[in-house]
């Protein structure tokens, strides 16, 4: 069987059986469907193409496709297959309804592959494949972000390193040292920290002596260093480390740590992009700590604004690959959902916009439930993009309405209790005051919202009915029954016509929750009451946070909230539609390059451990056929 | 100008504008040129593509060309344009002697590109292009590399972890946990444990206690572990770190430390890997420390071989890519040259033999001074691939002779000494020694000898006279000028000729410098007589680490001797062709899986520093054109 004819079997057989069970077209085939030629991407294997940055600007004057966004209701720890919705849904658009259609997706993070999670190409008949080309490496934009973030941690601890043992003419003199004339002289990202110094020098020699302290000298408190290293492997043992022991250090240890390397701000960076000239200035701007005055510091202040952008320069081309039904797929940058805002970068979907045309379809996913995903996704994406959706999704399973209707804890890995698999509408309409929130506060953006209902085989008749009615009586456009992990595209094209009526007869611009020039603790306010909460409380640590960004000129950014997705409140066992609770701010942070400023509501794990049997041990390679067994 | 069309002028432009100055053609005319048809290979953009290992199969049954090796006298700190030969003579062979030729050449670390070293891709007229890509990231294969080497080290300290907070039969529960069918078993990877156990159970409820306690149980000595992290970033914070500070890790804290990637042991193991089984097979039998009772623990007790091989998949394919002249270039693996074997990969040099076929020529370059890169060539790399050279190039320049002679010392980044830009026929005639020697040492491999004198503007015909007598009263086949740094092909064009009259000439068998199977100590001392020591001096813990190896029945590996570049003896300073001195082995270590025990004869560096201005302040990217600046 070749992408594009699929024969459904049941009952539905593993993912990675379902995906090798296919054989994908050539990836020149699906870039001929969007009428690409070969000069507009690069070839990375056959099954893998990055799509140039510069077919946007070939197609710039031609008008944009619909943009539709896929959220979810609060999720139970299982997952409510928000991504196998977007899949099916661009499957069903593309191979049944004759839509011109793009999906864009994150990029998964390679290390928890090896860990407890299975992939993240969607699942049953709606994946992305080669799965696990999708899963393992792509075309290396991780690989890239790793390197850039740890050369630039490498040279924050090596500059202190030689700052601590030279005096400020012979830092001076080091970093000008004379050319082949024997003339010293500053180079193209020196006169980026001249001209932030108000130092209008142009020859190293004119320069004060105080000059030549505020230049060559950045001064970097170790105490408030925030860049960290990263790595995309799942190493607990790296979440806090001391570096600096060896004997030629001279004693300069340090506390810090790694993350994985999808939290590095690079990464969200690469998500928020619009061009490269603007990931230029971004990587540029990224701020990795404070002088010991309280200035910040940035990548252009230790001279490496331009060499991170030569290792991001093939990164910001979106990857193309294709779904199991032969429809294309733009898989493109894959930031936290906490931490940073959990969403695909804007170039793939501003590249997808024009590549699918006036009356075609963009298809994206936004991380978590619509609180933290959609939220962001309207308020920093769209807003850095100034794209418009029409249409936004939310994704519910009769499984996580039960729980928000009060049913028992569900935990991963346990068998599910009885009331999730037998007929309860009770507990069915209860949990609907969670679906209801999300609705409300999706429309309040201005789309149409359709509630898509990921069906379960034990899920009934009547409960499905439930929600469709507590869907439409929350204010949702229509609200549409999905078997899309059954039947792949067939059985999402109910929400494939739904989306479309939804698409066509949206009208209202883009309204966002709060403007930008408020004050940081306005913009977090604002968002709280969002979340149902009657106010917001700040440790002592998180007002001297925002005292610094607003004194630092920051607070002019959106806010990217860190908060649990398994509820509204900070409190993931408060399920249903909390509200009345105060919303604490333990900490405050920003990602000054990427764009946002992210309060800390929790404690929130950036670097995921290893269970004691991780999925690692079932993973081999078939070396007489070169194919991947056992990766899920 | 495209590739193929040489114009050259003087002086030699930078590195950096020549190959800037030359469209190079596509991959795929490359790939016409060799027969190689689109199934062949999987395109990374239009510049690069990876060669299926599959290609091998394909040909098997063809007779190889001829075999050459890239050596060179004992170096300067400056190099003596090793790579730059390599690179020279395969155009003069393609382009002016119309030979069937492929160089292979190693990959390089990206890391050190950002600090002080510029690239190596050769230089002058004779490099490989695209330059940038050759040194960034090219096709990912060190990219896998770190993330397989993290993987393991992820899951050693991992594993310690969950060993100590479960009993014997909870971490055989979760190792073997119920399938669907509530039935526990074992898989693949486990087997393997197993059979090494000497258990042949098949269920996991038929273990003894004691067989549970064996099997699940790997008891790893903390103190014993061998295997570090590693990253292509030059971080010397990381060479010693403390690991485990997290408040969730159980105050499991342990000191250990980074290495740059290329120094990882998977780096070795790609190169010297001859098929994806034989692969598989290597990194299952890596050796990360021992058990407390001192049994050696391997990534398949990890239960990780499989894995690590499917990170490695792609990696094992060979990068095609092209010279300034339009040649073929194999670029693949680049495992360090003291600690490693320092040589690019089998496979990659098995798949040119067939590809230029009888009369065609594989040209490749072994790392460091003949004592240390073809003499690993030869005992390491051809033993295990099965490949014998016709005929071993020696490198030398009137700069390293006159320096060995007894010239004063030569320093990287300081003026050279008037000794070396002026004529001092006395001076090169003394330092012959040290060429002397590398000529009879490479001699008594079997292969016919030709010395390459690369020429610098300075040298003059009386010194390059003295060399070439010198080097025919020391047996060597031929002793030829060559031109490529100035005038590319064209200027090794009488090399290209020497060497194929000594390729065509070479009658002898390989005569490896020592057999297998004699002890660890006697493989060394011949190694050391080779170097002109008259015995060899172990530290205690040289003794200890050899009973070990030898109790745990590896004395049958081959010895990859970790020794200074910079003198035929352990002190740098004893130039020319010291003699009577005795060799110190301070600590032995194993790379297990790629094959070799390294005797440590001095500290060797494993992760470099950043100086103050890294290169890293003159790269940027043009954003208008995407093109790279300031890469040196």
């Amino acid at each position: 069987m070749t992408s594009r004819k699929l024969q459904v079997v049941s009952p539905v057989p593993a993912d990675i059986d379902i995906a090798n069970s296919v054989v994908p077209l050539h990836i020149s085939e699906i870039a001929k469907d969007l009428h690409l030629n070969p000069d507009h991407y690069d070839l990375y294997g056959k099954y893998k193409a990055k799509v140039l940055l510069s077919v946007f600007d070939e197609l710039k004057e031609r008008e944009d496709g619909y943009y539709v966004v896929v959220g979810g209701i609060t999720p139970t720890p299982l997952g409510e297959g928000k991504s196998t919705t977007t899949v099916g849904l661009c499957q069903a658009l593309g191979a049944f309804l004759d839509k011109k259609v793009v999906t864009t997706l994150r990029q998964p993070s390679q290390g928890p592959t090896f860990g407890i999670k299975g992939g993240a190409a969607g699942g049953g008949y709606s994946q992305v494949i080669p799965m696990d080309e999708f899963n393992l490496h792509l075309t290396g934009d991780i690989h890239a972000i790793t390197a850039a973030n740890n050369l630039l941690a490498a040279a924050i601890d090596t500059r202190i390193f030689h700052e601590n043992t030279q005096k400020d003419a012979a830092l001076l003199n080091r970093l000008c040292p004379p050319n082949k004339e024997g003339v010293r002289t500053f180079n193209d990202i020196m006169f980026r920290r001249l001209k932030k110094l108000n130092i209008n020098k142009t020859k190293p020699e004119d320069l004060t002596p105080e000059e030549v302290n505020k230049f060559a000298r950045l001064d970097i408190d170790p105490d408030s260093i925030t860049w960290r290293r990263v790595m995309d492997v799942n190493d607990r043992f790296l979440r806090k480390i001391t570096v600096g022991q060896g004997p030629d250090e001279k004693g300069m240890v340090r506390e810090t740590g790694f993350d994985i390397s999808v939290a590095s701000e690079i990464m969200a960076v690469l998500a928020l992009t619009t061009s490269l000239s603007d990931m230029r200035e971004r990587l540029g701007k990224m701020v990795i700590g404070n002088s010991k005055s309280g200035d910040p510091i940035t990548a252009d202040d230790l001279g490496l604004g331009g060499a991170l952008t030569v290792l991001m320069k093939d990164a910001i081309n979106p990857t193309l690959m294709q779904t199991l039904e032969g429809t294309p797929v733009l898989v493109h940058a894959g930031p936290f959902a906490n931490i940073a805002h959990g969403n695909s970068s804007i170039v793939a979907d501003k590249i997808a916009l024009k590549l699918v045309g006036p009356g075609g379809y963009v298809v994206t996913e936004a991380g978590f439930g619509s609180d933290i995903g959609t939220e962001k996704f309207m308020n920093i994406k769209c807003r850095y993009s100034g794209l418009k959706p029409q249409c936004a999704i939310i994704v519910a399973t009769i499984r996580a309405l039960k729980m928000h209707g009060g049913g028992p804890v569900v935990t991963a890995g346990k068998p599910l209790d009885r009331a999730y698999v037998t007929e309860n509408v009770g507990l069915v309409e209860a949990g609907c005051v969670n679906l209801a929130r999300h609705i409300e506060n999706t429309r309040a953006y201005g789309v149409n919202v359709v509630v898509a209902v990921n069906k379960f085989s034990t899920d009934t008749d009547a409960e499905i009915a439930a929600v469709k009615n507590a869907a439409l009586a929350a204010g949702a456009f229509d609200a549409v029954l999905c078997t899309h992990h059954a039947h792949g595209g067939k059985g999402a094209v109910d929400l494939g016509i739904a989306v479309q009526k939804a698409c066509e007869s949206a009208t209202q611009p883009l309204k966002f929750l709060y403007p930008l020039d408020i004050s940081i603790k306005e913009k977090i306010e604002a968002i709280a009451r969002s979340y149902g909460a009657s106010g917001v409380e700040y440790s002592d640590q998180a007002e001297k946070q925002i005292e610094m960004y607003t004194k630092q000129g920051f607070s002019g950014l959106p806010i990217c909230m860190a908060k649990t997705q398994y509820s509204f409140s900070d409190n993931a066992s408060a399920k249903g539609a909390p509200s009345g609770f105060v919303l604490p701010i333990r900490d405050v942070r920003g990602s000054i390059g990427a764009g946002f400023i992210y309060p800390l509501v929790g404690t929130m794990s950036t670097m995921p451990g290893l269970p004691t049997r991780p999925c690692f041990y079932d993973i081999d390679l078939d070396t007489e056929t070169g194919r991947v067994k056992g990766l899920s």
